[in-house]
């Protein structure tokens, strides 16, 4: 990595979550001088506290090179780029925006087609890895965009990224993949919450359950990842339920306006949906678990409670 | 391996299919004396060749220090093992069986019990690793039973598996987390197919989501193993439709029995049910990617047409 050569490039990270700060570090600690953007006043400090910039948008946003969008959803996305308080209109034509949020497809396509209005790049570029992964700068990205965009985009994603697909010449197959990827990861979190409180109801220990099963035939990412916040009982969110509501919804979306029956998906949906409805949102996503526990009068593992 | 040693013991391998045949040969490759059993006599012919023997169930029962039954489904189990035909009568007292069919718990615990009227250890040892892992003796075993049953079994265990898990003094448990493994193996394929033909509706080739995704957190062991399979079209079947219809079968019926909700399992055993209601139950089981491309018009990857 060229510290040297990267202090000249100007990056805006917009999001400093889980996710964002880590990235919004990587950045930083790769020697590109980065301002760090959220609603909440506490992570930007946090963020100064690391080295890095904070200023108001609107001053410097034609001096950003490149700008790296890790809000939650499409939503925000939009609320960032476009409109009265978007970005876009006073960046600088021949910058590059990176949109790391998973959004549908065309949502993807249609802010491209924004960025191209003012001669931006637009790389639709979903994140995989999860937030240590983001604070080691060690993610996955599933991009696709034009080669200006990756070009304009390729510097940053050195320090944000162990490894980049590169998917085609235009927004759409970026978020595509994720979405898959995110039909996958949500059906398997459900999944092992599913089998380990089977185990349970069949005498199996959930320790025990995640030991053996982590190497079978049966085990994914997923079950070796969250099994054991279940076995321990420990719910600390690092990717809430809240989020596969949000992910398998845009899966179901994108399913039934596609004409494509995604049972499985569907199903896992409800039991996360199922699972903030009890009032476990805000949790890790293991704690679908609940769910099921709750269905079969079972007793989870409970964490230390020191 | 003490070759010397294993030659004073016989065994006996009921059923010579794709998991049983690799089996009987690993022990006698290990020095074993193996006898074979099958309703096939080719695939005795077989073994035979590979320097095996035959001999009728009867004539040679008392002879059998260890049978080992890898037949389909508890019925079998039970065929080979009770009744007018059954072995369990004319076998020694002190000898072992090692039960590696998938079957309920409950199943597990009745054979053990008969068993013991006739003095004969019972091992409750599903295997998991497929048809290449059982030539090779590379099996994983979750076992369960008496301290008699392993002592019976050690032997013959270290010649076919590389991983012997222990899961209990009776049987039962051994069971218990095979049906386990088997809900996430089954809602793991069929969420592959999901995943992939998803991928294929919003213009994703099939072959790079198999390659992307293997990389990321949306993998899963059978992703890894059953995704190539669509993305080659090959349906060549290692582990068939109807494999899956009856393991998710047992699946679904313990669970119901319990009062425990399994929803994802019980839709992806829909899945199986329709792939062999289409007339694919022969067939590998990743063909439950036929059912999502039947239902949302599209084409599968063809294998190649030599």
């Amino acid at each position: 990595m060229n510290t040297a050569s990267n202090s000249e490039t100007t990056v805006g990270v917009f999001g400093l979550g889980s996710m964002g700060f880590g990235m919004a570090a990587s950045a930083h600690n790769a020697g590109f001088s980065v301002y760090g953007f959220d609603p909440n006043v506490k992570a930007i400090q946090q963020f100064v506290d690391l080295g890095g910039k904070q200023a108001s948008p609107d001053d410097i946003a034609r001096t950003l090179d490149v700008v790296v969008v890790v809000v939650v959803n499409a939503a925000q996305t939009e609320t960032v780029l476009v409109g009265d308080a978007g970005i876009l209109k006073n960046m600088k034509s021949g910058s590059t925006v990176i949109a790391c949020a998973t959004v549908p497809p065309e949502f993807a396509k249609r802010m491209e087609a924004h960025c191209h209005e003012f001669g931006i790049h637009y790389l639709d570029a979903p994140i995989s890895g999860g937030s240590v992964k983001a604070a080691a700068g060690l993610l996955t990205v599933m991009a696709s965009g034009s080669a200006d965009a990756f070009n304009g985009a390729r510097p940053v994603l050195g320090a944000l990224a162990e490894k980049v697909f590169e998917l085609g010449d235009h927004a759409g197959p970026g978020s595509a993949m994720k979405v898959v990827n995110q039909l996958l990861a949500g059906v398997h979190i459900a999944a092992a919450a599913e089998a380990i409180t089977f185990g349970i109801s069949q005498g199996i220990e959930a320790s025990q359950c995640v030991d053996v099963i982590s190497q079978c035939a049966g085990t994914s990412w997923m079950f070796e990842n969250r099994g054991p916040h279940i076995a321990q009982g420990d719910y600390t969110p690092h990717s809430s339920v809240e989020i596969f509501v949000k992910d398998l919804g845009i899966v179901s979306d994108i399913a039934r306006q596609s004409r494509f029956a995604a049972p499985i998906a569907a199903t896992a949906l409800q039991q996360f949906v199922a699972a903030s409805g009890m009032g476990f949102g805000g949790e890790d996503d293991s704690a679908v678990a609940k769910v099921y526990a709750a269905q079969a009068n079972l007793d989870l593992p409970e964490g230390d409670t020191k």
